[in-house]
Protein backbone atom coordinates (compact mmCIF):
# COMPACT_ATOMS: atom_id res chain seq x y z
CA UNK A 1 0.00 0.00 0.00
CA UNK A 2 0.92 3.30 -1.13
CA UNK A 3 0.66 6.78 1.21
CA UNK A 4 -1.93 7.95 -1.28
CA UNK A 5 -4.12 4.56 -1.41
CA UNK A 6 -3.46 5.28 2.89
CA UNK A 7 -3.51 8.62 3.95
CA UNK A 8 -4.17 10.81 0.94
CA UNK A 9 -7.02 8.20 -0.57
CA UNK A 10 -9.08 8.58 2.50
CA UNK A 11 -8.76 12.37 3.21
CA UNK A 12 -9.89 12.59 -0.52
CA UNK A 13 -12.77 10.40 0.22
CA UNK A 14 -13.71 12.11 3.01
CA UNK A 15 -13.79 15.35 1.11
CA UNK A 16 -15.79 13.96 -1.70
CA UNK A 17 -18.38 16.99 -2.28
CA UNK A 18 -15.78 19.39 -2.45
CA UNK A 19 -13.52 17.23 -4.56
CA UNK A 20 -16.67 16.40 -6.41
CA UNK A 21 -17.67 19.82 -7.44
CA UNK A 22 -18.39 20.01 -10.92
CA UNK A 23 -19.25 23.12 -12.88
CA UNK A 24 -22.41 21.29 -14.92
CA UNK A 25 -23.55 17.76 -15.36
CA UNK A 26 -21.78 17.56 -18.55
CA UNK A 27 -18.41 18.53 -17.14
CA UNK A 28 -19.04 15.42 -14.61
CA UNK A 29 -19.93 12.88 -17.36
CA UNK A 30 -16.64 13.94 -18.88
CA UNK A 31 -14.60 13.07 -15.81
CA UNK A 32 -15.92 9.96 -15.25
CA UNK A 33 -16.10 8.82 -18.99
CA UNK A 34 -12.70 10.39 -19.13
CA UNK A 35 -11.47 7.97 -15.47
CA UNK A 36 -12.89 5.08 -16.61
CA UNK A 37 -11.34 5.45 -20.06
CA UNK A 38 -7.63 5.74 -18.46
CA UNK A 39 -8.35 3.19 -15.83
CA UNK A 40 -9.58 0.72 -18.74
CA UNK A 41 -6.31 1.62 -20.33
CA UNK A 42 -3.95 0.24 -17.89
CA UNK A 43 -6.27 -2.36 -16.85
CA UNK A 44 -6.43 -3.68 -20.08
CA UNK A 45 -2.20 -3.75 -20.29
CA UNK A 46 -2.25 -5.98 -17.67
CA UNK A 47 -4.61 -7.95 -19.33
CA UNK A 48 -2.93 -8.34 -22.59
CA UNK A 49 -0.03 -9.06 -20.10
CA UNK A 50 -1.55 -12.13 -17.94
CA UNK A 51 -3.05 -13.77 -21.36
CA UNK A 52 0.41 -13.54 -23.15
CA UNK A 53 -0.26 -10.84 -25.62
CA UNK A 54 2.43 -8.96 -24.13
CA UNK A 55 5.60 -10.25 -22.29
CA UNK A 56 5.36 -10.29 -18.75
CA UNK A 57 6.95 -7.17 -16.85
CA UNK A 58 6.60 -7.08 -13.42
CA UNK A 59 7.51 -3.78 -13.29
CA UNK A 60 5.30 -2.61 -15.82
CA UNK A 61 2.21 -4.76 -13.83
CA UNK A 62 2.97 -2.83 -10.88
CA UNK A 63 2.95 0.68 -12.68
CA UNK A 64 -0.28 0.10 -14.12
CA UNK A 65 -1.70 -1.72 -11.29
CA UNK A 66 -0.93 1.00 -9.03
CA UNK A 67 -2.50 3.62 -11.97
CA UNK A 68 -5.67 1.33 -11.44
CA UNK A 69 -6.24 1.58 -8.13
CA UNK A 70 -5.47 5.56 -7.79
CA UNK A 71 -8.36 5.84 -10.71
CA UNK A 72 -10.47 2.90 -9.70
CA UNK A 73 -11.44 5.59 -6.37
CA UNK A 74 -12.26 8.70 -8.94
CA UNK A 75 -15.40 8.15 -11.18
CA UNK A 76 -18.17 7.89 -8.73
CA UNK A 77 -18.17 10.87 -6.96
CA UNK A 78 -19.28 12.37 -10.59
CA UNK A 79 -22.57 10.74 -10.98
CA UNK A 80 -24.09 13.40 -9.49
CA UNK A 81 -27.79 14.73 -9.57
CA UNK A 82 -28.79 15.48 -13.29
CA UNK A 83 -25.95 14.05 -14.86
CA UNK A 84 -27.98 10.71 -16.04
CA UNK A 85 -29.15 12.92 -19.22
CA UNK A 86 -26.66 13.71 -22.18
CA UNK A 87 -24.07 11.90 -23.81
CA UNK A 88 -23.91 9.14 -20.94
CA UNK A 89 -24.06 5.14 -20.95
CA UNK A 90 -25.04 5.61 -17.59
CA UNK A 91 -28.67 3.29 -16.59
CA UNK A 92 -31.45 5.32 -14.48
CA UNK A 93 -30.25 2.30 -12.04
CA UNK A 94 -27.62 4.67 -11.05
CA UNK A 95 -29.74 7.01 -9.53
CA UNK A 96 -33.03 4.53 -8.79
CA UNK A 97 -30.93 2.13 -6.52
CA UNK A 98 -27.83 4.05 -5.33
CA UNK A 99 -26.98 1.60 -2.64
CA UNK A 100 -26.31 -1.31 -4.87
CA UNK A 101 -24.51 0.79 -6.74
CA UNK A 102 -22.34 2.41 -4.26
CA UNK A 103 -21.48 -0.94 -3.47
CA UNK A 104 -20.60 -1.96 -6.57
CA UNK A 105 -18.14 0.42 -7.17
CA UNK A 106 -16.12 -0.29 -3.52
CA UNK A 107 -16.24 -4.31 -4.90
CA UNK A 108 -14.23 -2.74 -8.04
CA UNK A 109 -11.92 -0.62 -5.49
CA UNK A 110 -11.39 -3.74 -2.98
CA UNK A 111 -10.75 -5.67 -5.99
CA UNK A 112 -7.61 -3.23 -7.24
CA UNK A 113 -6.48 -3.11 -3.80
CA UNK A 114 -5.73 -6.59 -4.27
CA UNK A 115 -4.61 -6.08 -7.97
CA UNK A 116 -2.11 -3.88 -6.87
CA UNK A 117 -0.77 -5.99 -4.00
CA UNK A 118 -0.97 -9.02 -6.49
CA UNK A 119 1.52 -7.15 -9.17
CA UNK A 120 4.02 -6.27 -6.22
CA UNK A 121 4.71 -9.88 -5.63
CA UNK A 122 5.95 -10.20 -9.29
CA UNK A 123 4.29 -13.52 -10.09
CA UNK A 124 2.27 -13.64 -12.81
CA UNK A 125 -0.18 -16.87 -11.50
CA UNK A 126 -1.14 -14.03 -8.35
CA UNK A 127 -1.30 -11.55 -10.92
CA UNK A 128 -3.57 -13.19 -13.26
CA UNK A 129 -6.20 -14.49 -10.60
CA UNK A 130 -6.18 -10.73 -9.24
CA UNK A 131 -6.65 -9.29 -12.96
CA UNK A 132 -9.74 -11.72 -13.16
CA UNK A 133 -11.04 -10.96 -10.12
CA UNK A 134 -10.87 -7.33 -10.45
CA UNK A 135 -12.58 -8.39 -14.02
CA UNK A 136 -15.30 -10.01 -12.92
CA UNK A 137 -16.37 -6.62 -10.50
CA UNK A 138 -16.56 -4.74 -14.19
CA UNK A 139 -18.46 -6.73 -16.36
CA UNK A 140 -20.86 -7.23 -12.82
CA UNK A 141 -21.44 -3.28 -12.18
CA UNK A 142 -21.82 -3.19 -16.40
CA UNK A 143 -24.28 -5.46 -16.65
CA UNK A 144 -26.35 -3.98 -14.11
CA UNK A 145 -25.66 -0.16 -14.45
CA UNK A 146 -24.07 0.28 -18.28
CA UNK A 147 -26.42 -0.04 -21.40
CA UNK A 148 -25.95 -2.12 -23.84
CA UNK A 149 -24.33 -0.71 -27.06
CA UNK B 1 7.65 11.96 -3.01
CA UNK B 2 6.10 9.26 -2.81
CA UNK B 3 6.82 5.69 -4.13
CA UNK B 4 5.25 6.07 -7.14
CA UNK B 5 6.63 9.19 -8.41
CA UNK B 6 10.10 7.71 -7.88
CA UNK B 7 10.10 4.09 -8.87
CA UNK B 8 7.05 3.10 -10.58
CA UNK B 9 6.25 6.29 -13.15
CA UNK B 10 10.39 5.26 -13.35
CA UNK B 11 9.40 1.88 -14.40
CA UNK B 12 6.21 3.31 -17.01
CA UNK B 13 8.00 5.97 -18.48
CA UNK B 14 11.09 3.41 -18.98
CA UNK B 15 8.56 1.39 -20.65
CA UNK B 16 6.64 3.78 -22.11
CA UNK B 17 6.42 1.88 -25.73
CA UNK B 18 4.74 -0.87 -23.85
CA UNK B 19 2.27 0.96 -21.96
CA UNK B 20 1.69 3.11 -24.73
CA UNK B 21 0.19 0.44 -26.65
CA UNK B 22 -3.44 1.23 -28.17
CA UNK B 23 -5.97 -0.34 -30.51
CA UNK B 24 -6.69 2.43 -32.17
CA UNK B 25 -5.76 6.46 -33.00
CA UNK B 26 -9.46 7.00 -31.56
CA UNK B 27 -8.03 4.78 -28.38
CA UNK B 28 -5.17 6.92 -28.02
CA UNK B 29 -7.41 10.01 -28.56
CA UNK B 30 -9.83 9.07 -26.01
CA UNK B 31 -7.49 8.03 -23.70
CA UNK B 32 -5.68 11.23 -23.63
CA UNK B 33 -8.36 13.53 -23.51
CA UNK B 34 -9.66 11.02 -20.38
CA UNK B 35 -6.04 12.25 -18.31
CA UNK B 36 -6.02 15.51 -19.50
CA UNK B 37 -9.91 16.27 -18.77
CA UNK B 38 -9.32 14.18 -15.19
CA UNK B 39 -6.43 15.78 -14.65
CA UNK B 40 -7.60 19.16 -15.06
CA UNK B 41 -10.60 19.03 -13.09
CA UNK B 42 -8.84 18.05 -9.77
CA UNK B 43 -5.70 21.16 -10.78
CA UNK B 44 -9.20 23.07 -10.97
CA UNK B 45 -10.22 22.35 -7.83
CA UNK B 46 -6.75 23.57 -6.69
CA UNK B 47 -7.40 26.56 -8.21
CA UNK B 48 -10.64 27.33 -7.07
CA UNK B 49 -8.96 27.01 -3.17
CA UNK B 50 -6.15 28.89 -4.19
CA UNK B 51 -8.41 31.29 -5.64
CA UNK B 52 -10.58 31.63 -2.61
CA UNK B 53 -13.63 30.46 -4.32
CA UNK B 54 -13.81 27.22 -1.72
CA UNK B 55 -12.14 26.79 1.92
CA UNK B 56 -8.60 26.16 2.12
CA UNK B 57 -8.05 22.52 2.84
CA UNK B 58 -4.54 21.11 3.37
CA UNK B 59 -5.55 17.61 2.87
CA UNK B 60 -7.72 18.00 0.08
CA UNK B 61 -4.97 19.81 -1.68
CA UNK B 62 -2.40 17.86 -1.12
CA UNK B 63 -4.98 14.72 -2.25
CA UNK B 64 -5.39 16.64 -5.83
CA UNK B 65 -1.95 17.67 -5.83
CA UNK B 66 -0.81 14.04 -6.04
CA UNK B 67 -3.65 13.17 -8.34
CA UNK B 68 -1.90 15.89 -10.90
CA UNK B 69 1.10 14.43 -10.27
CA UNK B 70 0.42 11.40 -11.34
CA UNK B 71 -2.12 12.08 -14.30
CA UNK B 72 0.55 14.60 -15.48
CA UNK B 73 2.73 11.72 -16.66
CA UNK B 74 0.35 10.22 -18.24
CA UNK B 75 -0.83 11.66 -21.73
CA UNK B 76 1.96 12.71 -23.80
CA UNK B 77 2.79 8.83 -25.03
CA UNK B 78 -0.73 8.53 -26.56
CA UNK B 79 0.31 11.22 -29.11
CA UNK B 80 1.06 8.26 -31.58
CA UNK B 81 1.39 8.26 -34.87
CA UNK B 82 -2.07 8.74 -37.13
CA UNK B 83 -4.02 10.50 -33.76
CA UNK B 84 -3.49 13.95 -35.32
CA UNK B 85 -7.17 12.75 -37.28
CA UNK B 86 -9.76 12.25 -35.84
CA UNK B 87 -11.99 14.39 -32.69
CA UNK B 88 -9.03 15.64 -31.56
CA UNK B 89 -8.06 19.54 -30.88
CA UNK B 90 -4.09 18.50 -31.06
CA UNK B 91 -1.94 20.80 -33.81
CA UNK B 92 -0.10 19.16 -36.39
CA UNK B 93 3.04 20.89 -34.54
CA UNK B 94 2.48 17.98 -31.86
CA UNK B 95 3.91 15.36 -34.62
CA UNK B 96 6.39 18.26 -36.71
CA UNK B 97 7.96 19.63 -33.72
CA UNK B 98 8.11 16.80 -31.40
CA UNK B 99 11.02 17.73 -29.48
CA UNK B 100 9.52 21.21 -28.39
CA UNK B 101 6.14 19.71 -27.66
CA UNK B 102 8.14 16.80 -25.51
CA UNK B 103 9.51 19.75 -23.82
CA UNK B 104 6.62 21.43 -23.04
CA UNK B 105 5.28 18.21 -21.48
CA UNK B 106 8.22 17.79 -19.46
CA UNK B 107 7.70 21.37 -18.21
CA UNK B 108 4.57 20.46 -16.68
CA UNK B 109 5.40 17.76 -15.31
CA UNK B 110 8.58 18.94 -13.52
CA UNK B 111 5.64 22.66 -12.12
CA UNK B 112 3.61 19.26 -10.99
CA UNK B 113 6.46 17.80 -8.75
CA UNK B 114 6.38 21.49 -7.42
CA UNK B 115 3.04 21.78 -6.81
CA UNK B 116 2.59 18.23 -5.11
CA UNK B 117 5.60 19.18 -2.67
CA UNK B 118 3.80 23.01 -2.40
CA UNK B 119 0.88 21.21 -1.22
CA UNK B 120 2.67 19.25 1.31
CA UNK B 121 3.93 22.02 3.29
CA UNK B 122 0.39 22.80 3.95
CA UNK B 123 1.25 26.56 3.04
CA UNK B 124 -1.63 28.46 1.13
CA UNK B 125 0.87 30.74 -0.56
CA UNK B 126 2.83 28.07 -1.38
CA UNK B 127 0.33 26.17 -2.80
CA UNK B 128 -1.06 29.14 -4.97
CA UNK B 129 2.71 30.25 -5.96
CA UNK B 130 3.16 26.34 -7.31
CA UNK B 131 -0.05 26.95 -8.91
CA UNK B 132 0.15 29.41 -11.00
CA UNK B 133 3.86 27.97 -12.44
CA UNK B 134 1.75 24.77 -13.12
CA UNK B 135 -0.71 27.08 -14.56
CA UNK B 136 2.12 28.88 -17.04
CA UNK B 137 3.13 25.59 -18.48
CA UNK B 138 -0.42 24.64 -19.29
CA UNK B 139 -0.83 27.75 -21.17
CA UNK B 140 1.96 27.94 -22.85
CA UNK B 141 1.75 24.28 -24.53
CA UNK B 142 -2.45 25.12 -25.27
CA UNK B 143 -1.00 27.83 -26.86
CA UNK B 144 1.44 25.90 -29.45
CA UNK B 145 -0.08 22.76 -29.59
CA UNK B 146 -4.10 22.89 -28.95
CA UNK B 147 -6.20 24.07 -31.63
CA UNK B 148 -8.55 27.31 -30.78
CA UNK B 149 -11.75 27.12 -30.25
Amino acid sequence: MKPWSLAAAAAFLACGPAAAQFKSPDDAIEYRQGALAVMGHHFGSIGAMVNGKTPFDARLAQANADLVLTLARLPWGAFVEGSDKGDTNARPEVWSQPDKFKAAAQKLQDATVKLAAAAKTGKPDELKAAFGATAETCKSCHDDFRKKH
